[in-house]
């Protein structure tokens, strides 16, 4: 049972669109004043899992801007017409005390485009060494433990998309084992990792699992793997998947099933959140591109003609419209279209997710599991630990771990 | 090995649209003209299964309208641009002695409006007696079978949509087995089974397999299964699934996992060939309708409001448009919606599910089994002998039955 | 100058959507709380017509059902997401004085599906005669005017949508004078026409002007318009042009002008508010859909095939979603489409309409005009008075009015 | 009358997309074997202005490929499904003709990326003098008129987009007269201007018309306006309006009449031709949308945040798709979405254009106009002679040109 276990959410980007999105729900779910719509955790069929309750849960994190959840909902409100104003008023006070949980974020390495976002106290962390912003962020965890009586948490990654890490020194990187990678980050300048893997060797040193919902580089290189399991936690990315990969992941199995020949794919995304005018930065938006992109050949075994654009464009505010041009071949040469449109609320579909994917993670954690949670891929564009891209088999390896967790509620291969 | 053994394929709506692109893309692949693009059965994970070859063959079949493939393919190349000139004019001579195999079919019980669309010849079968019906199509088959020197022969069913059986008839005739079934075919004015039952009972009395490509009823009865079985031939459908409702079984188990609320469903359709018209009929329309709707029940779980049409729109010719607007509540009671347009030519669509369903089934029934076939679900609107209406369980249920066929290439409880 | 006189704006249907949305437009407006945004009467080239000023205007009404304005206006923003909490409360004082002049509608002649939606208290007036509903209804004009010192009074008609009269007797009517109608009305049992054509008769002769924004018949006959003329008194509609109308009203003539043959154009509307309701009933619908089609023979000057559905899909609220599917065909034969979808927020695009016409209509009265307006055309899916249906020529027609008004702020043919 | 008078049509580009289809077009209008669909030349309105018959038009121009009209066609027929193999057949003498009349062009300051498309023989031209091209080019347009003994020769350019000209060498082309501008030609290395321009001025003084069905400069300057009026030829451009621009010239007047506020018009094509392949180069592809993107300023005077992407997507072949988003504010601050999808074949659009084009031009310049035609504005883009960029006014502008031609045959301005 888990009911003494009281649980930690650290958000890195916690006053950002999902940030607040996922302040706000846990406070609505904590009050009774929504119902658990879009979180698949609440599924009936994981329901006998015994997943954290939410009312064990509280929410702290690192952030390079100023502001609060209070105002933060409030211009999403406003710009996005999501929220009641009646849910924000009766939630005030919870998110309030979530502010006080709230620290200063690194602006180490995260590109000037986000750079340029940070407050004034943020991007003094620009002067600190690597180290040294790690150990501040192991400080920041252990205190956050420590004033809220915690025995897990689990830090988020919501921080915006880093430029890619250039292939070459990514190759280099993934060579090293976590001693190497630890000097390194120690001694080099300038630091060789982008924040959000400071930000994920930071959360496992200090005994807390990970979880990646961005594209950036984050845990995943096989020395922090390492790191997790000596230290026997959890972790998982990358990049949640909120709206076209995840129809991406959905229809390319149906053309490949029926031996359709996909000619082109053409993706046009636009919205108009900070995520957005971040991702307008051409450096950043290859990270994404990269990782919306790939599982077309990963399905099709083939690589048709792809084009993925994300463009920021301010009046649609959070809400992410997507249209997709498929073309594709049927039989005797017969060229054939199928196009969709998505009207999704990024904040309000990516916030579930998060929910999700910190009660899975820590039930897993909870059993006695360590290192890279693969059967979490139904959640990500770009799964770590398997190369599985279908969504209905990515589901399946989901249910396959729920059947594992009713057989073992505890690992027997965990000390 | 089946390379002694050659195959009859016997069409019912000969010259229709579907008919006529199956004998137009089997007469190419026999010549080498065109690829196996749009043929789920010529995936690479199904090659080891001992399929039949394209060269074992030929077509039948019974048909109410006077015409000839080459005609008809001349049509759907002037209506809809689909084939080219040289591929017609290559294959011409083959779809000429496909022609000489094409019988005058019945017009019994299959409603006022395809009654009207029927030549004189066709039309005076309104005459003949049920028994004399089912008695005449026997001997057709037999002839076919004799004729091309034929091992076994496969009848499919593509005639135009048949009204519904009245729910109260339907539910007496599931009542019966096939003594039963047969004596009140034989003695009761009117009869009380549509033209696509007949067809199936003559094949399945004359040794033939049955495919009920429609959304009539066919073989889905358990006297009719049962018939099947002492027959020991297979048989399956109802209603290929080429469009919008095969995306409705990709698309719905994914709101399903995210547990997005499906509120509204909305789909329309558009198109001018014959099935078209047929389906302008309300009464006719009935039947496609239910076929097509009801699996988002089945899906979810609950049944969002949904909606159907079917409309004739002469200037499409065989170019299926199909507009879907999804209409779903996400987290904290957000709606968002989703659309796809579907432009995808309907014969081109169908033709090869009608091959694969042809070899798969071939293949089933040459290792000795006998009855229903559910694991070709992935192939039908309405499968019969499961429930299962989720695309990707549907398909793993066939490739389950492919890793069987490789473990048991002969059935041991086959005689 | 206008800045003595009052005016009175009674709505048939107050408290229906697009009632109320004026209600708190208008109120919005007076406070300074909404810029003008959406009225067209607001464009710069129509400033220095002398049209009312917002403050001069009052709203009063006939409602067959019992709720206020503030709880049709919250129902609205729950069910739609339209409207901020904020601005409800700032109008809601101003709200309430509007719902004190709202009047017990009439049920006479409204069919049976508008009769199942109304009050108690309403459908007692079933047994009312024809004759003393228009007298009842000059009653409640003419308190509106004293009780507000009111100088006029324009009524609109927003009600649902009735039933259409039977051609013939429509026929009939369109060959009666005034003094045969009114004879006819006082005698006849059941009444000859419907509801909007009493409420046009009783505003007509209570010295009000009258606006039809629906499709009902409403001031669309001869006798009508004599009336009109008689008591010098301006009228106009019908069935104000929000929508999906609108765009065919704009992209006909392009097809046209680039001769370009529209093969067919199919349009499909979906939306859940009170109006779809009463729509959902094919005998009402066939009025709507009426007044949606016949343009497109108008400006093509041919009959492509056309489809026009409207279905009720309760979890839209007010936003109407149109998805229109034109094929047309180009040069050497070559067949193309374009489609588009709309999504709208009906009463948020009817209601700046409805104020729109109010003003030109006001303008045109004072200046001493009488009778039809057909320079109002592009505001009407069936503008009376002409056949111009692009809507760019009927944009020009209006403003060849605002020039002659310029011209001639009195007319030299009023008395 | 023009019965006399014998025309010729010189195509720079001629063995491109819309060359071969004005060629494939014309042959079969002379032959008899289609309608005039698509052609507003054609419309009945203006059907009595004399304009020039197709039996006598003749074809030839410039190229720097090496193919032939037949095969062209041929290619068109096989990648975009477009032409039927038996019109091609009996047009191919015809074609053939045409062949014989084409020479090859200049690549001089074309920009890498055509160049990089030239054959060898074409690519030598790029040693020649900017003078020794336009004395070649008036010299084989001297050769067209004597060999098909012609009375007027238009010269319009197909040719794919030159990058754009840089601004301030813009603004100083600007300034100069045609003197000016010709010694310069003749003396500075490199050449000042585009071969767009070399192509209008060799035209014009070898008393021909040029039309600039292109979105490069060609006689978009005073200089070469002089130089028309000079030499008296009738001259228009820039850019046909085929497709997704010229819906935008029809839809934004719309919002701006209904006082709806533009928030964002984004709009995404994807196609597959030559002319996609030239686009795909961004500077090319600069000059494009430039001519794509700025009415949306001029017809709702302001600027909403726009987008406009072009991309190569090969599949497509000649079938420009576009998908446009269009974002607006209605009343009380109502975000509402407009969206269409445009699929036009490019070649099949563009080709009634250009023959239109050579229609009215050809019948301006025989009743003696001369200089800038800016009642052509309806056909282009980015009209020149007017800043009208409303569809509907411009067509209102053909239509008053018309009237003139039947009051005025003969212009009496004309010498």
């Amino acid at each position: 049972m888990n009911t003494n276990e009281r649980i930690g959410l650290w958000i890195v980007g916690a006053w950002g669109g999902v940030g607040t999105t996922v302040a706000v729900g846990l406070a609505a779910l904590q009050a009774g004043l929504a119902d658990e719509t879009g979180l698949t955790s609440a599924l009936p069929e994981f329901s006998d899992l015994d997943l954290l309750e939410w009312s064990t849960l509280t929410i702290g994190g690192h952030e390079i801007r100023e502001t609060t959840y209070r105002a933060a909902a409030a211009e999403l409100h406003r710009n996005s017409n999501v929220f009641t104003v009646e849910l924000l008023e009766r939630v005030g006070d919870r998110l309030e005390q979530f502010d006080r949980n709230v620290r200063v974020g690194t602006v180490l390495n995260v590109g000037p485009t986000i750079e340029s976002l940070a407050a004034d106290s943020a991007r003094a962390t620009a002067r600190e060494t690597a180290w040294a912003t790690v150990e501040r962020i192991g400080r920041d965890l252990a205190e956050f433990r420590q004033n809220n009586g915690l025995d897990r948490v689990l830090l988020v990654n919501l921080a915006s998309t880093e430029p890619p890490v250039p292939d070459d020194r990514l190759q280099a990187l993934r060579s090293l084992n976590w001693d190497d990678l630890e000097r390194r980050i120690r001694d080099e300048q300038p630091c060789p990792v982008p924040a959000s893997t400071l930000y994920a060797a930071a959360a496992m040193l200090a005994g807390c699992a990970y979880i990646n919902f961005t594209p950036s580089l984050g845990s995943d290189l096989p020395a922090l793997d390492e790191l997790a399991r000596r230290q026997r936690v959890v972790h998982c990315g990358r990049d949640g998947k909120t709206g076209e990969t995840l129809l991406k992941s959905v229809l390319a199995p149906m053309f490949a099933a029926r031996n359709l020949k996909v000619l082109s794919w053409v993706g046009h995304n636009i919205f108009g959140n900070l995520d957005g005018r971040v991702l307008d930065d051409p450096v950043n938006k290859a990270t994404k591109v990269r990782s919306k992109d790939h599982l077309l050949q990963e399905i099709l075994g083939y690589s048709p003609q792809t084009l993925v654009t994300i463009e920021y464009i301010e009046s649609l505010g959070d809400w992410k419209t997507a249209w997709d041009h498929i073309h594709f071949q049927g039989f005797l040469g017969t060229k054939m279209a199928m196009q969709f449109t998505w009207q999704g609320c990024d904040s309000l579909l990516a916030a579930p997710l998060v929910l999700d994917l910190v009660r899975f993670s820590e039930r897993e954690w909870r059993r006695g599991g360590c290192g890279v949670q693969a059967h979490l891929a139904a959640l990500f564009k770009s799964p770590m630990g398997t190369t599985e891209a279908r969504f209905a088999q990515q589901f399946e390896m989901l249910r396959a771990w729920a059947a594992d967790v009713r057989r073992n509620p505890q690992r027997s291969d965990a000390s």
